[in-house]
């Protein structure tokens, strides 16, 4: 592999440099030919580098910024006075060519307004969409979704373009040869959902080089009908979350069975070690780095609420798509989606 | 309670009569009270009730039909065209004031858009919502939420009526004095969200009569931070979905894990009852019975796969909004919400 460079915002999120450190460390010592630019308070990184005796490692370098951006800081605001924040200085080293990507816990309108206003969207592409991989019912299998929350609306033509750029993430990251793009729909039947699914369908299912395989509902999601599901913002970040939460809800009621008595509760010894390693697959967490694609770089998005090995997983996928020319891919790919068209 | 008559599509569903026949003679059973006008083909609606023993039974009334909508039939034909289904004159029945209420398990959008048509809106009512309760963390709580797929798009005036009638649903069917109403959204910062959302919320909090507790996210809804949760139709549908889908996977996924080896099946058989009964009480299919509220005349849609017991509760459900005369409840709150707005 070649030397690959990427920056990391390193106060961003619910823990920033307690939680973004550990992960850099980490992950250096995974790739020797990554090179990490570490964003931030340049005596709060050294602090956590010591304390971690990583000062001085060559794979680590540290950019000082003197502000923040809050978790509740409007995206407008960001972009015009948090110039010197280490969200926009890592985004800043990506759109000047010295980053290939960077990483984010930080405040998510912020991210996407800042990384949208500095990046901007790669030639033809209308909006940059945020995706995920999710869990699926076959544990070697997983499905990609986006739009999960860069937008709140979508017409016709940016559902279309997500389909092309799902495809390209599930080629490059999953290695998959056609993955089966599907849309997200109140219900399998053609004549349901609004206008605008129906022409971003027509759209797909024209274009030779998409396997558009048709709509599919909430609770197809998880079925492996599909290797990338495509809706906009809203919706997807609708769905997300209530994954999430069911998730957890279940979680917390088989727990509560495991409690009941002294015998549930030493049944529940035996198995706890392959429930919880059941339930971790099963939470989106687990797939901590959800990407902003469709811009003229790569911007990868970690919870907020992330652990370190949590961070550490979403700087991997960082380099996954830097090393597998993500942005590039997307371009080939919907210059060919726009010569195909009618 | 006074005598009552509710109208049943008796074809409609998967299994149409093999589930709503039986579920029929249980009801009757239950509530001496109770009148059931059975609409659909009268010698396969004999041949059942025979079958159960209960022909001529005093509660049941037969109304032959001789058309019958099929699962994927467009509404607008179904309107048209199948004037003499059992779908259309259950809805003709309560249009007639011979019923109080119809249930059916039929195809969902020739259900709605015949209710709609037939019935039509109560006065100041713009569209009729699908609503239905979901569990939550706490056992004794349920969530109320609307729209879960009547509509595809709903507008600010919209969202703050589905705000009002969802009111009056935790009021009388759950008699909870001042229920919270909230808002599905992509966070709960007052920045996020679309506009009409943001308007919609707007007008929910200037009505001194609704208590409205702002913006939940798709986690949030299992978490009892509201008693209504309000959104668009399409969110809505996909929401419900996903719970089904999250909660159907892991109860696969647990099931697994009580298959892995003989230690694991014995543990299993010990903790099955109550692990079923968990599944049971967080799947969303045991709240059979969501109404289609905002129209002159109470609609209840069923599971197109319920069993007979999931029906009988689809039943149940009919009878308390009668008994607690949830349209008139709605009309009387939309004038005072009409009123409140300035």
């Amino acid at each position: 592999m070649n030397n690959l460079t990427i920056a990391l915002d390193v106060m961003g999120g619910d823990k920033g440099p307690l939680v973004t450190i550990p992960a850099a460390i980490m992950a250096v010592e995974r790739l020797p030919t990554l090179s990490l630019i570490l964003c931030g308070n340049q005596d709060i990184i050294q602090e956590q580098l010591a304390r971690h005796k990583a000062l001085n490692h060559p794979q680590l370098t540290i950019l000082h910024t003197t502000q923040s951006v809050s978790m509740c800081e409007k995206p407008s605001v960001a972009i015009r006075s948090k110039k010197d924040s280490s969200l926009r200085k890592a985004i800043d080293l990506v759109d000047s060519g010295e980053a290939m990507a960077c990483v984010s816990a930080g405040n998510t309108g912020a991210l996407f307004g800042t990384a949208h206003f500095v990046l901007k969207t790669l030639p033809g592409v209308e909006r940059p969409a945020l995706i995920s991989a999710l869990p699926t019912k076959d544990n070697s299998q997983h499905v990609f979704m986006l739009d999960l929350g860069a937008n709140v609306f979508c017409d016709a033509n940016i559902l279309y373009q997500f389909g092309l750029m799902g495809a390209v993430m599930a080629e490059q990251v999953d290695g998959i040869p056609k993955p089966r793009i599907a849309l997200l729909n109140m219900g399998e039947e053609d004549i349901k959902g609004s206008d605008h699914i129906k022409l971003a369908a027509a759209q797909l299912s024209q274009n030779p080089d998409i396997n558009y395989v048709g709509f599919v509902e909430g609770n197809d999601i998880f079925n492996n009908k599909a290797d990338v599901i495509v809706c906009d913002g809203f919706v997807g970040n609708v769905a997300l979350k209530t994954c999430e939460g069911v998730a957890r809800l279940v979680y917390e009621k088989v727990r509560e069975v495991f409690e009941k008595n002294v015998i549930a509760k030493i049944l529940g010894r035996f198995l706890a070690p392959t429930l919880k390693k059941l339930f971790k697959s099963l939470n989106p967490d687990q797939y901590n780095g959800a990407s902003l694609i469709g811009l003229r770089g790569i911007v990868v998005k970690s919870h907020g609420n992330a652990n370190s090995k949590a961070f550490f997983t979403a700087i991997m996928e960082a380099v996954k798509e830097v090393e597998r020319q993500v942005p590039q891919k997307i371009s080939d790919k919907l210059e060919q989606g726009l010569i195909q068209r009618p």
